[in-house]
């Protein structure tokens, strides 16, 4: 059995698999799940071994009921304590008006981006309460904090899942589980989602942001693995993550109100 | 067919009653939709008569496909062209532990709180769009904007129910289409919501809140009735509500960090 | 003696002078108080006589010592007692880098911003809380929640505002005085501010913004007079203003950074 | 000349200097500047020079003209170029009242909260702006973020270094300079400020906080050492820091509004 096991739900090219080869580096047993490609998963699993770490691949269909789950019993049970998991399911979807926005759509926004760390939550806090000691790492987008038009289905699943983040951290940051909120506010090069959204056009896209104008999922790996290492004295909730050369999401530049 | 129609979905004794009062009273046609109790929305559609105004009442399980879709165009047909609409289900279970909070339980405070609110929007606001006005008014909770331990069903809930505000304002508001997001960071004298919840003790609940320490409805509906009035120019989204005797939901006081 | 005064700090010919009209026109002594413009300060005051009101002006230094305390020690003996007062003062100096922001200029901004509240709050509150009512109105601004590129002087004044906004009603609401901060997100058609920011360019600007596209000050006053007039068991302590054509600041619509 | 400097005005036996000890060991150059207490500085630098970094102390009258302008010139040309600079002083005062917080104390609250990281930027972002390249690190406090009962002088001020930080990072960040405002939300064990505040009392106020309960300025220079580090296309500008058995500011455990 693993001394530590970091479960990463939503292991992806990106934010999700570089997560997961940092904690491998840093002495975990790296569990990836992700919902297909099972061929993308074998590859990162092999790069976290060729580089002496040590982890293993799952798929998984985080929207059916009991997977996240049964997922959460099998690393247990097989693999070693769950110490940290990171819930990188994302739900954006691009801008659709409210009329391009089915009630099937907005459900689907939900279960992966609200309910799935729900059940998550369900699953892995009996255990770490009763070890006194865990992680829980919640990736996270501005729509969170603020809707914009197009973003219906986007918006409602993430505002939940922030106020989410902070009635799991009301109850059980005393229990000694850290729950820590992530804004990423900014475009992640991240091939298996950002990618796929923009097709041929990704690397002309990542070109027009200029020299590290797009986040480097490495970056928000060491941040992620800086979180998990906080002494309990002194813990972050909520931070957000961003570009240099962008715009924050609370700002125009310049405002066109004032503009003289 | 009335000319201005005001439509309440959640209209008990309280917040929902009485803006269905307030808006007879300037010369629209209320209709009252609650899921149960169809004396208690007779009394309110009485009172409102027996006052001179005009209303009617209708039994409504708001969380079953359909049900909203179908009022408001039985509505629309029937009664006359919905000026605004007030969205006034809540989702408030009490502090509940994870532990005690099953899955369907948080299914169902996401169907009340959130969903429920994304398919009126669905079926009223091409009407508004095509009439080039309307306001959908949004009664919220302090869970909106912050997750207190053991509100996890109701938080996720309204922090969705916050963010698809802002999206459906900001896909709208241009449109001419006002939407305001309400939070009553307070206890309301409302005997169908909080007097049930808490049975005999919410008489002496509020005798301890001291003199206008509970929120009247009627100065809620006040508030509703001034929001639904704002000319274009000039629209309020977000406000708070609360009696002068509570402390504001961002406040502790005296702040124990520092008191010396 | 008057029965009920309502003051406003900054009474130009927009939100102050309009305010003032709206409270003379409920029944309120209205004094009105800007720095300079005694013609322009004696034509608001004839213009709510004409209507039937009761108006007196007077001009005033709000960023020199003394000065307020003497306007509200002079108000109270000579006219009577204020119920509710408008601290309507703008810093809005335009952008400007930080180089192009002097520390003289960066002061100014927190004296007539932030300062010259804490003054007038510590002239008026004694007496509102002897009285056990009162309001305490404060136009504010965006830059009171997020702090755009070359507003280094505006933005830290208003957040101070804000604050300061929080801390006296955390204070003072429950000895019955009611603070309420507006923040006003979007462009006013007010000439003695905005008019003279843009001069020659005002009315090309209001064209360029469409009709209802700029809040008229009518507006704003009505919602004033809103709060001042709600009951204590329920009160509003922030609320924003803004024009259906604008995008809230919290927007940027549509949003580059997922535009597919 | 150093090749990093890192400099913290505000340097106690707190965060302050638990930083510079900490940038040290990282190979930077610490400048520790404080008010007063020659000896405790010599005895900062002295820990830091025995454990093999490199640092220099000197006192400062923050509040007074010129003073933080000086100490910027004279490190870049006396030490070497500031790569990070940490401001870190406090206005906390404890709680009080309206009329116990006198003009003069609002106003000095403002001089050491808010005025002087405008001074201190307007000294260092040319030069880091002609670097392309900096870090201006500042802490901050819950107050920042929200007003409570007897913080009027400390609130005013916070809010005002938020917004401040805001308008810093839209006109700096694009240039290379980091901005990073740190909400620093529950005790720290810093005998020169919570110690002083509390005197005999602190020993106890510890003890009942419990294991853990009180924050350790070495995990928060942790933090800002990661800050500081991270690479340019994935910044942090706000994050927040407290205790695991501290409720967030935005939570009261439990509702006192809604328990049953």
């Amino acid at each position: 059995m693993a001394d530590k096991v970091f479960l990463v739900i939503g292991a992806g090219a990106g934010i999700g698999g570089h997560a997961a080869a940092r904690f491998a580096q840093g002495g975990y047993h790296a569990v990836l799940a992700r919902r297909s490609d099972e061929e993308g998963l074998a590859k990162l699993v092999a790069q976290i071994e060729d580089a002496g770490g040590k982890a293993s691949g799952t798929l998984l269909d985080a929207s059916a009921d009991g997977t996240i789950e049964e997922l959460v019993e099998r690393t247990e049970s097989e693999i070693g304590a769950i110490d940290t998991v990171l819930y990188n399911l994302g739900a954006q979807i691009g801008n659709r008006t409210l009329d391009n926005t089915p009630h099937r759509t907005f459900e689907l926004g939900w279960r992966l981006g609200c309910f799935g760390l729900f059940r998550l939550a369900h699953a892995v806090t009996p255990r770490m309460v009763e070890r006194g000691r865990g992680s829980i790492l919640v990736t996270s987008a501005t729509a969170a904090v603020r809707g914009n038009a197009g973003q219906h289905s986007h918006a409602a699943a993430m505002g939940g899942r922030r106020m989410l983040c902070q009635t799991l951290n009301a109850e059980f940051g005393p229990q000694g589980v850290h729950v820590a909120h992530i804004v990423v506010d900014g475009s992640v090069d991240a091939p298996d989602t950002l990618g796929k959204l923009l097709g041929d056009r990704f690397e002309a896209y990542k070109a027009s942001k200029g020299e590290d104008g797009v986040i480097d999922p490495t970056a928000v790996a060491e941040t992620f693995w800086h979180l998990s290492q906080q002494p309990r004295n002194c813990w972050t909730h909520e931070l957000d993550l961003r570009p240099f050369s962008d715009v924050a999401w609370w700002n125009d530049n310049p405002d066109p109100k004032i503009a003289t």
